[in-house]
């Protein structure tokens, strides 16, 4: 077993900067997991892991090799370490050292002829798009699609806002132009949210293959989907303030699909 | 015209009090806004200011002049008074020092027969409560009501988070049973979102005078919403995560009501 106390150790900061930074992330293949909860989505969603670390004064190894399989490459740490690692105020004990996956849209697969989805383009905020897949998560759509990201998915910002949903859903990230040709080549309605040449979203037939595109809301849905949507759609605004939180927004159109479908589909 | 260069200034020094402390502004019947459209949003909304302080390297008194009455009372401050006070990155040079409202139940006033109210119980979080308003905004609901509020209303995370919709709902604040009992007495349906003996939340009708009620994401609504409710609703959670963001929640809940009112009500 091994085990570090310094935070000077080289392996330690080379977490710091798996946590940091997204290209690190990128070149490495790793990214770091905090929370009991979230790594059990991952490990349902059949991550890979690395390394696990723990302080065991908040979590028994036991409990370790009851989480994981006792193959895992374990490390004990030390307080000091530990806290220099943790992002929580309610810490957990545990680290996992993750193997990221491929978000490519080739991996999609569909169980049902209607698939349900929801796209997210250009959004800046990693809470919004936590809070985007956590919506996801809650309806159970298909497949989320993110189009051109602004950060890579394993920001510890986005793992932390989605409440462990990036594990969840079913992700493919892609830029615009792919996206809407994987959704014209599979048949896949597309809805806009869009101020612009908009009908109201509650007056759409959301029953048959469906995308509903949601954009920032500082500048809305570039062009390229508001021209190649089958249809713009608008939420009534009708108070005095003239944008929506984009998960909001998200949630509205979303869950009046699900309800078009009767929660079944 | 006055001028404050120092933040050791007591007046300064009691404007940072009134930002920080709910018990000072109750004392003072005083709280800041900060933003040009957060303050014309109150402007709007008739409340009376007290005092303008502003910073002329970033907005002129001539603006200042052509936002407020003539004779609102104003102070120049310097750049370091002024930071000092500021709380946002873009900052917008003008802080006002407004006057508290009261927001007793009795003031309401409702404009048609069927109204619809959307009422929170208990929210910490000061993001989900701006949140909340700034839907209730976006779907022009007749009133916002709080119940058993954790913080005053002009917490500036509030302020900020609801994009100044704080000024632009109707709302009251005031404990669940009388709440329950102005519902009662004004012959509002009650829908209490809760997993506990509850109907799907799409298979209600909202067309008759609504309110509908969403509590913590940790603890849910407490009793006494969930015995006194004309029904409860749930929304179905389909995904592996048990709990909604609570602005969510809210949000697909009442854009159901505007929907089946054809958001004419």
């Amino acid at each position: 077993m091994k085990e570090i106390t310094s935070i000077q150790n080289t392996y330690i900061k080379n977490l710091i900067k798996l946590q940091e930074k997204s290209r690190e992330r990128k070149k490495q293949g790793l990214f770091i997991i905090e929370g009991k909860r979230e790594i059990s989505l991952a490990i349902s969603a059949r991550y890979q892991f690395d390394t696990i670390l723990y302080y065991p004064d908040l979590i028994s190894e036991q409990e370790i090799l009851h989480l994981f399989n006792a193959n895992v490459n374990r490390i004990e740490v030390s307080k000091e370490v530990y806290q220099k690692l943790a992002y929580r105020d309610s810490t957990e004990g545990v680290i996992a050292v993750t193997k990221v996956k491929d978000f490519s849209l080739e991996n999609i697969k569909f169980k049902n002829k209607e698939p349900l989805i929801l796209i997210a383009e250009s959004i800046e905020k990693p809470g919004n798009v936590g809070a985007i897949l956590r919506t996801a998560d809650a309806a159970n759509v298909d497949a989320v699609f993110i189009a051109d990201a602004k950060s890579d998915l394993y920001n510890s910002n986005i793992i932390r806002s989605s409440v462990g949903c990036i594990f969840t859903n079913q992700i493919a990230v892609a830029n615009s132009e792919e996206i809407i040709s994987f959704l014209q080549k599979n048949n896949i309605n597309i809805y806009a949210t869009t101020l612009q040449n908009s009908n109201e979203y509650h007056k759409e037939n959301y029953t048959n293959a469906t995308a509903i595109v949601v954009g920032t809301e500082a500048t809305g849905l570039s062009e390229i989907w508001r021209t190649k949507a089958t249809q713009n759609i608008n939420i009534p605004m009708q108070g005095k303030i003239d944008s929506m939180n984009v998960s909001v927004a998200a949630a509205i159109v979303i869950f009046e699909a699900k309800r078009q479908r009767d929660f079944k589909i």
